[in-house]
């Protein structure tokens, strides 16, 4: 595994980022689902310190507050990982990230604004953090939330 | 697998759901895929007797519209597993929900709409029916549809 | 492998398809992850020649030109797809597209501007581009473009 400071606990603990309470779900589901070697991690918002940020890109908030949400939900995506799997250290892989940005109508960069969350992965997971994605506009979220992130990871066995 | 009233076929007796016929993709495409032990089920619209749900919620369509709306879009999901399947007890769980609300750009409560669904996978499935969910507003859906709802499901060699 | 007219290089060729060169990621992702027997593919955007097709369906854009922009994602996808696998006889099965189509609030046509892709992967993959797919719209997407597809496609080992 290397030394402690390739493991994606130490490179939290290096950013100075310490996971939230994973948020329970909202709703009648579960945060994540294990089969075959991946868990499907439902979708996640920007909770900071139970506080959701909320807002529309391109409308009342601008591409660094959109970076800061999807990093927040990709904060929220760690927390229900470790919370899934005991450790980090299960991680295999960050596969995918679906990534919902509320958007008014004029507003083309979702691709920054996800890098957010891209850009943690990579911090935390290095080379296992590097996934594929989708980003897309939609007009309202849960809550109002101004970015929502659900992921597939592949896993290694406990 | 325990006595009748435990299976999927069993609830959805008890709930008084007959299956309706699967839909008929609208278009070039298949309604399910299985690869590895896991199927694919394409976007399903809410049909109900042949006729779509329509609306926008938030606009013309309530919370309590939404949510039958989006257990409408559960049901042909069902039926479309009995198709794939031939049996609902291949199921082996529900893994995940797409979900994909028509909404007003103010109206934000899609996980309370969502759950017209999850509560029917976990009404027919039991605890297998419990799964990782995303749920987001959209401005329009297919034929002007309230909900589209699309899964990923875990099943049993047959 | 049958003879040559039955390979998806061949069918490419029959259509008069060439290649683009895949799409860098214009952020902080990677093209595609394979993991158990499955690439996920990144969300790609329709680029001829460089240029991204742009527009709203049911706004400034019609159905044509949306079959057009849905087909030059599909082409992107081949590409990516080839970039991964070396050889497109890799391909198993195309699994499942996700489709986002930019579209006014009237515009309920997804379907149709969806199989633009949907047809594509027939034509190139024959039974084996049968695939699930959602069609959603949204009001705003990278860069403009008029549509966005991710794809999941289970492949044969190298």
């Amino acid at each position: 595994m290397g030394n402690d400071t390739d493991t994606p606990e130490a490179r939290l603990a290096a950013l100075g980022i310490i996971l939230p309470e994973p948020a329970a779900p909202i709703a009648s589901y579960v945060p994540s689902v294990e089969v075959g070697g991946v868990i499907y991690i439902s979708g996640q918002l920007p909770f900071v310190d139970g506080v959701v940020m909320t807002g529309r890109l391109g409308e009342d908030r601008d591409v660094a507050f959109g970076q800061a949400a999807a990093r927040a939900c990709g904060i929220m995506l760690v927390a229900q990982m470790k919370a899934a799997l005991g450790s980090l250290d299960r991680v295999a892989r960050i596969v995918k990230l679906g990534v919902f940005i509320s958007s008014a109508g004029t507003f083309t960069d979702q691709p920054l604004v996800a890098n957010g969350a891209s850009d943690l992965m990579i911090n935390v997971f290095g080379d296992l953090g590097r996934h594929a994605r989708s980003a897309v506009g939609v007009p309202v979220l849960p809550r109002g939330a101004a970015v929502e992130i659900d992921a597939i990871v592949a896993v290694r066995p406990a």
